[in-house]
């Protein structure tokens, strides 16, 4: 550090009571994007924020898309230093279902949390205003104590994350000149734990498709034809018992063949972390603990969760599903079907893989189709490389903790829209905690980790200038 | 027959146009006892049929039931003839989906069908109100051209039988005293093609239960725990995959154990049927027509349908089943299941035998519950008894043609019923035809259907006093 970091970071520290307050502004808007009553609001919110980032001293304008606006600002580039495109999303999950919030979820208040820390409850606390406002703090100290940022910034704060980013891919691909950068910086994802913070250094992809098995037009009597007519659901259950084998293991041909193993070191340091199994059946609510975890045979729970591809049913239609008994052979059976897929794998593989296994355990006499939703290939951060040197050096100055590195299984659509339409990629620097809850009730981010995740962001401007 | 039947067959012959006419009024009357806003309806087609009752001078009375009106109705009884116990229902089902109606449902219409005949098409004219009517011509005409029916009658005519004769146990409980018969007669069945008229010699019975599985409270992101938590709706096809072998038979424990075979004779004349399957498979719009009918294998369609149990599942319900993607592993996923019986099986042994095979496929960690629904044994008819002989004389006299023994794959609740209530067997003459359609738009009855049933009736009475 600098002597002249210590202005910046004085100026965060000085600020802390005014940034609660301005972010509890924030999540007093409620920007509902999947509510079409709530666009005015989500509207409010892009006009609040711009404002705020234009206080700063950056530009910052209010882009119309067919949907909710996109927020992007830019401060003034130079050619000699890196450019970082900062995202995030000002738009928040619905807050259903209300009665179990103990507070109102737009209406912000502080408060302590079981591990009597202090935070902030309200919707969108954590997924994604409160980690938005660590940035804009860091920001604001470097616009503020230093007379502007070292690096050339793009921020774009999209209205529409929680609805699947509908029209983010056309932003992207109209402004590629404008967007050039050198890294993306998103901040959406959580700590390992209280004190141990994180980089993501990996992300399944996915591979997510409907298959539906028909024998009729329409429903037809059990009693009358039972016995002499194909059922498409018992078709249907055969199909996917055979998808995964007694071993848990996926059966679709050459699905597991390019796959690339965790390095030794990456594998040996999820080993130290001390997952808590128990703790994390008991969060899940499961219906027998940690006996209802479970998975490929040979793995922890953690590598099942971060490094092991995966194929999980997501949902099941057929026939009758009404109360009591109706007495049909389905004219149709139908399932959602996920995969969860790590480096190494071709989404475009796995779906073809997909149509020949359908083909294949179609009965004859049924008809078999497919619905291709999703498509996206796992993400994986290089370790070693510059960038992710200088994320973890910003981690452990803002934490004041060494971070760990883990992976996260799900997938997050916009990391692969930054790379397939500006080849940019991307550093996630969470600062939310596990026990965040975002998307339940009662949604909380801690105040410590608003300030270390302000703190981190100042560091990281300064660490990705000297790359 | 001796010389006064012809009487009573004349009377028949001459009222055929005023017979159609008051079939009309019936049909005119929107008996749908599955619609609420149609109650009123219900009760004044019953009032409407006591009315037509009393005027042939039967004592008939309206029955009040904690749901829709049971008409009963009976002749002076004495004590030297058997009592025939005729079984009906005036309540119909709703007519949806209307659109594909060619005429109003309850403006009932004469027109010929595609084969060439004259029918009369409404909602309710095969099922049951038509039928009903053919014994309604036969009572009329012993009454008015003999005086009087050679049987002592008892006629229940009941409102719920679409919506499972709610409470037509408790009234035959009630009223077990006035209502002891030598016979039950129902006409809710079909000839077995147009002029080869059928006698029902055995339905198969049903057990229905419903089978959950469960992992949590709540739905789980699929990204984040997928391969880490257990998947029921995967643990639900195993289980059903495993249910029913790859030769179609059930896998449950003694499942087959009992079951008594058809006699010979039945199985050589079912193969003397002629059996049109390229028919039967394009009446039911199966995707693959023949390709698409299969079953347990080494039988025919016929037998299939008739004379072996079988597993159908009628609904699956799991997770997500809207539109598009949504990424979870579901808390649950259940399934209905039904089996149809033949005789020999015993319905509580085969939930038994469920119950069991569910707790031995249910993964450990997942927690299964079941709940049961139907269990009625299967019914058959002696073909061989004095009841089945009078039936058959009468069938092969009213429709002019030898009857057919055959059997329904379905399960006739309140056949079952009259034997656990009233200890009564049931002669099955049914006066439909296998393309009329019931439940279905367009539904209709043939008049020749009409004057047969009504002839038949006629003969069945004269025949049973006899017995």
């Amino acid at each position: 550090m600098n002597d002249s970091l210590a202005a910046v970071l004085e100026h965060i520290q000085s600020r802390h009571d005014a940034a609660v307050g301005e972010l509890s502004e924030f999540l007093r808007i409620p920007s509902v994007s999947a509510d079409p009553a709530r666009a005015g609001d989500v509207r409010a919110c892009a006009e609040w924020l711009a404002q705020r980032i234009a206080a700063t001293g950056l530009g910052a304008e209010i882009v119309q898309t067919a949907g909710h606006p996109i927020v992007l600002a830019r401060n003034e580039h130079r050619a000699d230093r890196p450019t970082v495109l900062l995202y995030g999303h000002y738009d928040v999950q619905p807050p259903d279902p209300l009665a179990a919030w103990e507070s109102p979820p737009f209406e912000p208040v502080v408060k302590k949390t079981p591990a009597g820390t202090d935070a902030i409850y309200a919707r969108g606390a954590a997924d994604d205003k409160g980690q938005i406002w660590a940035h804009m703090e860091a920001i604001a100290a470097w616009q503020s104590a230093r007379g502007g940022l070292p690096v050339n910034l793009i921020a774009i704060f999209e209205g529409e994350e929680e609805i699947d980013s509908h029209h983010l891919a056309d932003f992207l691909n109209s402004r590629r000149e404008i967007l050039r950068a050198d890294i993306a910086v998103i901040s959406d994802t959580n700590s390992f734990a209280r004190g141990v913070p994180a980089i993501t250094t990996g992300l399944r992809g996915l591979v997510y498709s409907e298959v539906t098995l028909r024998a009729a037009g329409n429903d037809l009597h059990s009693g009358i034809h039972g016995g002499a007519v194909k059922n498409p659901a018992i078709a249907l259950a055969k199909m996917l018992a055979s998808l995964v084998d007694e071993s848990g293991r996926v059966t679709l041909e050459g699905f597991y063949d390019r796959i690339e193993a965790p390095k030794e070191g990456e594998r040996a340091n999820w080993g130290r972390l001390n997952f808590d199994e128990q703790a994390y059946a008991d969060g899940l609510g499961l219906v027998e603990g940690k006996a209802t975890l479970g998975g490929e045979t040979g793995f922890s729970t953690l590598e099942r969760k971060w490094a092991r591809p995966t194929c999980d049913v997501c949902g099941l239609t057929s026939g009758y599903q009404g109360p009591g008994a109706k007495t049909i052979i389905p004219a149709s059976a139908s399932a959602k079907v996920s995969f969860r897929l790590v480096p190494g794998q071709d989404p475009l593989r796995v779906r073809g893989s997909l149509e020949k296994f359908v083909r294949a355990h179609c009965p004859p006499g049924l008809a078999a189709t497919i619905n291709h939703f999703a498509a996206a290939p796992a993400v994986s951060v290089d370790h070693g490389g510059r960038w992710a040197s200088a994320a973890m050096d910003a981690v452990a100055r803002g934490f004041g903790a060494a971070p760990v590195f883990v992976r996260e299984g799900l997938t997050i659509p916009v990391v692969n829209l930054l790379k397939s339409t500006l080849g940019l990629d991307t550093l996630l620097l969470g600062f939310g905690l596990p026990d965040d809850g975002p998307h339940g009730p009662n949604e909380k981010f801690d105040l410590e980790n608003l300030r270390a995740g302000a703190r981190t962001a100042a560091f990281l401007y300064e660490a990705l200038a000297l790359v």
